[in-house]
């Protein structure tokens, strides 16, 4: 048995559905997941369907044929994937552990279905922790004056590597024009406040500062713009008076685990779609 | 524009949602929400589906029309219901005001697309609530003895202001079975505790008594066996042990009011389905 | 019986908690509640305290003592109230009538431990909803031109009914700075996002811009920089890509009913202190 | 500087704030942090107390002195600890992974001030992980036949190692009463469900099969009678129908691993007192 997922945009306008899934029927596909979303405002028709097939189907020739009927009489921008395909990953760190940690436990424990073939630091403290997971890790250090140089460097690794995606688990660095265009919405950062509220450094400082009651951890895609890409997932956690920044930071981390862990997985399982600076995630 | 809403279930076999949408396509109708579950252990498919017609289809025809073909291929159960049709929903309430306040507020503020013809109680004290929301109240006072022929009084006036659903909102009365029987699966009421843990009476006692950190309340439809019906919603808030068990019901009692809320929505707008005594809630 | 309630600050030193404590144990006083908070960065000591007295004790005669002996000693900022008497507070709305309706079902259902003398409004909208709760409703229309004008004829009902505090109930207007310094740190207002995020007008518009997963709501005291004053309490709820701008003001609505009820509570129950635009709240 | 931490129970009775704060005060204390509870219905009194100082103070004259005076006069039962002592825990695992992996992540990054001198395990499926964190690991099979047999080969690992207490880390196997003797009230485990909802084994299919909208988990020390421990922890997750008992058993390992690990750290920083068969903590 075979299994494909088909992440679709394209106009809104009638029929959409009926054509799609009667290409599959046709097929002798069974679909096993179907939602869809408009965008009103914008008249754009989303949608992402998971078909299996008992017989060994070709994807290629399924993608052949989907392309030049109904992705073309709908004008659809579209990806389709076999589930067999394991997405490649690499992992950013710079010195802080916990989501490092977090991640390749989950790895271990087969709850990402993932290659990891590299992690790429800036300083060489978390060579150990690669190390016992028995993953490549290559140290290639940042300065202001050689961010590009450096940024050539992790393209090259990267690309040798046949890399799909890339996760910043707090890297606390800047990303490269360069290596974001190499990589549109296919880098994952976790950021530790609710975005839109402090973006930018130190925002746990800005969070106590502030008084808030609730401090929160935000996934997004990397954009151009600092903190500011399309939100994948978010979590907040209750505080109150009595904890100090320490105390946020040391809360925050189980936050950051976790709404990474989550951002990472839609990635995977090719739940996400990037429209207008949003994301919409079929859950 | 009319709009009609299609609930189905029906033994799962592949090309269901082909032609399904085929039907509504070939009719002009444009589809705007449609989410579908598979039971995979008893091979029972559901799916929601929301259609637009810009011109003023004939629900009378489409269920017609619909009942002999797609409906006969596939023997499926279902129901179509036109938007512009309110449901209308009796409340039945015992003294504690919370949630009736609730439900009425909502009502007023055009939260609740419903009529309200009618309050029942068998106390006096809400009268003056019902009264301040210009709703009928109809006291029918219910003792150990007399409650078979209460339920007929219910009964009565129940089918003579033509309800669809029953809200117990907060109604300490066990319901009798003939009632239970008139209204399947329509009958919503709110328990004070995150079922199964503390079915039955003074659930916050039983809560306080065992320590949890989490109290809970549950919105379920009503089934012969006490509180172990289909599960609507659920929510949680978290305690401590410097919670009284006056605190308990203090916090509880804002859980009572949303999840009883939500469950009351859900039911509106057509979102549940119930097999197998759990309920399939398209969100 | 009787019981007061004492809330302190003062430069942190130690010594205090037996000092204070040992006032009251020598007065007969059972310490039901205590509950301290130091601000180590501005060596700030912050405390809460509950104590029962058997006998009629005067609570005039115990803050004379109190203020000669104690305060006077750590030189302390306090205040301290007797539980029997009920704070008296206003309501300010606007046409919005969510948040009227919870706090007026609320307080019907002897859930606020308050008076509630009158509710002032710009618009004549949610008379009828003051009336069918018995409340005095006063009509005060605000415009541009005659915004200082009419915060003087407020000012006026506000002092002939003795109010001691007020609830801004999604009440749309600016306040002007002569009310606030007339009620410093007791005008609570409910903002419709989790601030600091999206201050200002129309947050849910912002918040759907965006692209957020979570929304939230904020009750705070009003001070003069619009959306900065101390936060009380915060909350959210999950939303997702499928939820329209009409979707998040109907959710967010359980929130600010949520968020401005407990902010209210802790107000009344005298739980919160304001040191450098942040609250202290002993819950 | 030197930092003690007390803990207190004892018969409910005016002044016993004032004379143990004034015990630390009369010593040059600085109490950092004081909470207390009062048990009503039984009148006991609890309280938990940080205090700082200056000089090197000797716990032991500290604690010699504290018995005399206040602790006879008020008959409590009383612990106290320096800051310095970091307790001693035992691991105990199966064959699941991910909350061996969290507990050992946290370690290392120094979230639990704690010395894990052992791992005991059933199976030898997880030596690698205990070997990659570089933690002794002792495999000790467990049958129907040796259970008795074992936990003596356990309880003399553990007095060995000067073991303070036990965290089940998803340890698959009863505990026997000779080892729950051994370390009253200091074997904390991890069940799976929001107790006291599906106590026992499978509560994932439990809940699956009653149509939950929430699923749970709960941290308790371990008693004689299974899963009817003192809750230390707990917290939910939301799930839907759409979740299949794979979605359940996936969404439930974060909650286990963190529930756990707040337990864990409650117990570490000795924030927890049992009475009746309940936890106070004191956060």
């Amino acid at each position: 048995m075979s299994k494909i997922t088909l992440l679709i945009h394209c106009p809104d306008t009638s029929g959409i559905i009926a054509h799609v899934t009667s290409f599959f029927y046709k097929r002798q596909g069974n679909i096993i997941y179907i939602d869809q979303y408009v965008d009103v405002e914008n008249t754009v028709f989303f949608m992402r369907l998971e078909c299996e097939f008992n017989s060994q189907t070709s994807i290629k020739i399924t993608k052949d044929e989907f392309r030049e009927t109904v992705a073309k009489q709908y004008k659809m921008s579209w990806q389709m994937y076999s589930a067999s395909a394991k997405p490649r990953m690499a992992v950013f760190v710079s010195k802080y552990d916990h989501c490092l940690y977090d991640i390749l436990s989950r790895y271990k424990s087969n709850e990402l279905e993932v290659d990891i073939p590299l992690i790429i630091s800036n300083h060489i403290d978390l060579e150990h922790v690669a190390q016992s997971f028995g993953i490549p890790f290559y140290h290639i250090p940042v300065t202001a004056r050689n961010r590009e140089k450096a940024a050539e460097s992790q393209l090259a690794l990267l690309q040798k590597e046949k890399v799909d995606f890339i996760v910043l688990a707090r890297y606390m660095q800047i990303i490269p024009k360069s290596l974001i265009a190499a990589f549109p919405n296919r880098i994952i950062n976790i950021h530790h406040s609710f975005l839109p509220a402090f973006a930018g450094a130190k925002p746990y400082h800005l969070a106590y500062k502030r008084g808030v009651k609730i401090i929160g951890a935000t996934s997004h895609y990397v954009t151009e713009e600092l903190d500011a890409g399309p939100i994948i997932e978010q979590d907040i956690t209750r505080i109150s008076h009595s904890h100090s920044i320490k105390d946020l930071i040391l809360k925050g981390r189980d936050l950051e685990k976790i709404v990474l862990a989550k951002g990472i997985k839609y990635h995977i399982e090719r739940k996400t779609l990037v429209f207008n600076n949003k994301t919409i995630v079929f859950i």
